[in-house]
């Protein structure tokens, strides 16, 4: 059976607290996923970077990780940062396709469901 | 007609492009809120700052301020920047009541939405 990881990529922050909804998300996933791998990576300050989860995931038997932004919007990091680290992992690991998703801000249904959230917390 | 503004509060970064996921959002919010106030704020490197904002929905008339922190995490800038702010926004605007809700990121309807998102991208 063919593996396909996601790996659930965010800033990250001093505050061990920040990554309470990147694990809620990837037991969401998890559960949905089934036996495939699925992970969480950060750009600094908290650990894994994205070099070792990809690295990871690569020796769990994936023939291809799917890297999913989690940010609002698509700045320095999204555009430039990561592309580089993604280009270094790639070189890495030619044997496994990586590949980047657009930030997750960026999605209409996700930005509906912020937009209902707001809506709720003014009790309309 | 009692005015409740709306705030969302994000961190900012150097890339203007950064900020479309904010703009969209505050366009839904202005759609489902008709003449209510919607305004955007950033924490640093955008414009307007939370104060310039705050004092600009007291300044239309708004007896009450919601501020939304856009954010996924709770970490530093949640839980003590913005406190900062905002306290000090409130001790400028008396008879306005400016209140903070929880990070969208910590819904957990808007994370099974970012769930969806990702299991798209996946192809499931």
């Amino acid at each position: 059976m063919k593996k396909h990881g996601i790996i659930l990529f965010g800033h990250g922050a001093r505050d061990p607290r920040w990554k309470e909804p990147f694990e809620r998300l990837a037991a969401k996933l998890r559960a949905a996923r089934g036996d495939q791998p699925v992970a969480l990576a950060f750009l600094e300050l908290m650990s894994p970077d994205l070099p070792t989860a990809v690295a990871s995931q690569v020796a769990e038997g994936c023939d291809s990780v799917t890297v999913v932004p989690v940010f609002f919007g698509q700045g320095g990091h999204v555009r430039k940062d990561l592309p580089e680290i993604v280009e270094k992992c790639q070189a890495a690991h030619p044997g496994t396709v990586i590949s980047c998703a657009t930030a997750v801000g960026e999605d209409d249904a996700v930005l509906e469901a912020v937009a209902e959230y707001c809506l709720r917390e003014m009790g309309r």
